[in-house]
């Protein structure tokens, strides 16, 4: 469940091949935190974590950290590639980079100097589910910043004089990350069979033949559809207080007029998929063969109580890094593998999905590592995992949330990703407890249950050889 | 390029595997027919067939055919599977269904029993780019045939009461055709891996969980945007004469006000694919494993001239029937295969598919086949084809066109069909032209092009036997 953060220009690549980054948790350990329903000009404050509703609708999270003078500013929409028209894929993409052009009080540019010059930092990321826009600056910057989101929440100026030339910076993006790269190609490739009938299919950042003929009249309405404080979701973390931020947020976003109501988020689903698949991509630059073996699996949104938290456990077991079981018998005793591992993409408002992933080593060959993460997937659905093992997981696991938990900006994504993909603070708040009730047979029961023969998709990355029709 | 006449709860299954029936010709020879935009009120009459408008937009296509008493009415809408909104999948196939419903003036079942009496028949059919509606009955019936079908076009009665239970009609039909069938539900995840982005990933008949929840809302809105005289196409071909149709038509259809402009049939189209996928389907009830191995390629109305009626000839040549060299390798000469071929798709408003399949005989293995298919594709790729070859295969390919274009029914499809895929009249006339022109160096350069390593999808039906996770 990384969040995939991208940058103005940075997205997520889906289910990228051999993604080794650490998956950023799901949620900290705000005790007692209060849903974020709770009436409007209301403050739910637990933990020190305050969250209420502006009048226009807009969310607002409140996350004191006292230690630095620093603020951690957010604005996330609830809206990403998966709710793009079809045809329009990139758009919601696209709309990222025109946020950072001129309204009528503030110029392109203007702002990335400021914030510059007082040695913070902005950037923002697309999603499938959400799109968000952050700086990091001292915290008398915030009223200033704020003034400037609000401002770019409704007043760009969309000309074609703009559009044109980010359109083609956008296609230049696309060149540079994905059809120079291998692994870029066939993660969409790998996604695009995964997903038969779900957006999750459509790359972030777009097919390139469709942001070609993105235009000023999509992006218009694109902007007037999705974004609107009623929309969106504040997220101050830093050297501030609750109250603070509120009358600040009132003066700012407040003043922001609500847009019209959106319509649920439904995304056409999955069928019951019935094919193993595979899907090969060989190419001159690839030297060391790898591959990588999803499944579509319930996500933290759509899962029955219980079985994201043991998905999440499982992925740490089976894969999740040095102490995992394919880390252990791959990479440490056996040597096959220079890579093995599993995660978890648990975090989204539809189906998730669970990948292993693998790369021989020496003159190891890839099938063997394959067969060799498959025994291991097998070994776990039919003989299950000890407590022991368990708990010890689980202990990494909770700590690496608490490390999350200990970086201001970590805490904002967190709760950002989470409230924008289907999440309340509640939840948020009860996920540790959640995943202390996950027992050895839950383990056993998701990995029997999702990860199965079957209906796999298999992503190969082979070095160029003489291949046949 | 099978017309996949489904008949009234009959549907394309989309390339299915091993579809061996004898692909229906995209045009027969009517020399020097006129295009059929000619302007309104004009009979545009060539060889006998005349094509015109009626005021409201409606096309009509009169193809005379004195030898027997008989005539065949069709109403063509240029609305398919292809055309449905996301989440709505079934929608184009569950309202051919819904127009066999009642109307204030003609309550269901009355015109059924009406044209059984009569020794008649009608049926319907759905595919992912057209609706048609068809009856054969003697000449006298035909005003009542255009009265009946120009009442539905716009006069349904859609009440819950009717739509329930159809709706369940049609979730027993995919039961009874899909879901118990192995070979069609590998079908359908074929064709989902083969169109990345384009909606011929999505099966006519739609996905059980979408037909699920069609409603009367969704049936409404699809009958008043895609049922109106300016999207369809009337076509009569028998005992009649255009003279008689025109009075006719101009007295039911032509009472039919129009509807709203249509937007052009733009869908999503492919990106560039760079994979190798296959799909694997195990199954218990499978005795004997097959395969078919697919390619996007360009449909007649998608491709550069000349292109289409290449690739028609080169899935003659390589494996089009008992002569094609797949077929006299693999089945006549080393009996590796008890069936062996090639198709191609190319009737379809956007991209079509190329396929080649076969299943092996006795103890040979299914790996053989596959070898032995490619090396015939290599073949042609790497020495082309001779010119001796290529006119016997030309003559083979014409002489099927003129066998149906001696069946009065198969005459009335290819003009419906092709018209309502991007084709005119003229082009329909010219096709056999066209087909004369292709050269050996054409069938060498678009086998070289299109059917090549790296880009196809291949299925697998295999019996079952103990597979690793």
């Amino acid at each position: 469940m990384a969040l995939n953060n991208s940058g103005r220009g940075r997205l997520r690549l889906g289910a990228a091949l051999l993604m080794l980054s650490t998956a950023l948790p799901f949620a900290a350990s705000a005790d007692n935190a209060t849903p974020i329903s709770a009436p409007a000009t209301t403050t739910a404050e637990s933990n020190g974590i305050s969250s209420f509703k502006l009048d226009n609708g807009m969310e607002v999270v409140v996350i004191p950290d006292h230690r630095a003078p620093i603020v951690t500013h957010m604005v996330w929409y609830k809206v990403g590639s998966a709710d793009e028209p079809a045809g329009k894929s990139g758009i919601a993409h696209f709309f990222e980079h025109l946020m950072f052009k001129g309204t009528a009080k503030h110029k392109a540019g203007e702002y990335a100097a400021r914030i510059a010059a007082m040695g913070g930092s902005e950037n923002a990321f697309t999603s499938d589910d959400f799109t968000a826009y952050y700086q990091t600056v001292p915290p008398e910057a915030l009223p200033d910043m704020m003034e400037y989101e609000a401002d770019r929440m409704r007043n760009l100026i969309l000309t074609d004089a703009v559009i044109g030339p980010e359109r083609d910076v956008v296609l230049e993006e696309r060149r540079m990350r994905i059809e120079t790269s291998p692994e870029a190609l066939l993660s969409e490739e790998v996604e695009a069979t995964l997903y038969q009938n779900h957006p999750y299919r459509v790359p972030v950042i777009g097919w390139m033949h469709e942001i070609e003929k993105l235009n000023r009249t999509d992006a218009v309405a694109f902007y007037d559809q999705y974004y609107a404080p009623n929309n969106a979701i504040l997220v101050v973390a830093g050297d501030v207080d609750a109250d603070h931020v509120r009358a600040l947020a009132e003066k700012t976003y407040g003043q922001v007029r609500r847009g019209p109501d959106l319509p649920p988020r439904l995304r056409p689903q999955e069928p019951e998929q019935n094919t193993a698949r595979t899907v090969t991509m060989t190419d001159a630059r690839v030297t060391t063969p790898s591959y990588s073996k999803s499944w579509l699996v319930p996500s933290y949104n759509t899962a029955e109580p219980g079985e994201a938290e043991a998905l999440d456990l499982l992925s740490e077991i089976l894969g999740g890094g040095l102490r995992s079981r394919i880390y252990q018998a791959l990479v440490v005793k056996s040597g096959l593998a220079s890579s093995a591992g599993a995660y978890f993409n648990g975090s989204r408002l539809d189906e998730g999905s669970f990948s292993v992933y693998g790369a021989p080593r020496g003159t190891a060959k890839l099938e063997e590592v394959q067969q060799a993460v498959d025994a291991e997937i097998a070994r776990i659905a039919t003989e299950g995992v000890d407590d022991q093992e368990l708990e010890a997981a689980r202990n990494r696991f909770v700590r690496s949330m608490i490390f999350a938990r200990d970086n201001q900006s970590s805490m904002a994504n967190i709760y950002g990703a989470s409230l924008a993909t289907g999440s309340t603070v509640q939840e948020i708040d009860e996920w540790p407890e959640r995943l202390k009730k996950v027992t050895a047979a839950d383990i056993q029961r998701v990995a029997a249950k999702y990860i199965k023969a079957g209906n796999a998709v298999t992503g190969y990355l082979l070095p160029a050889e003489p291949v046949q029709n």
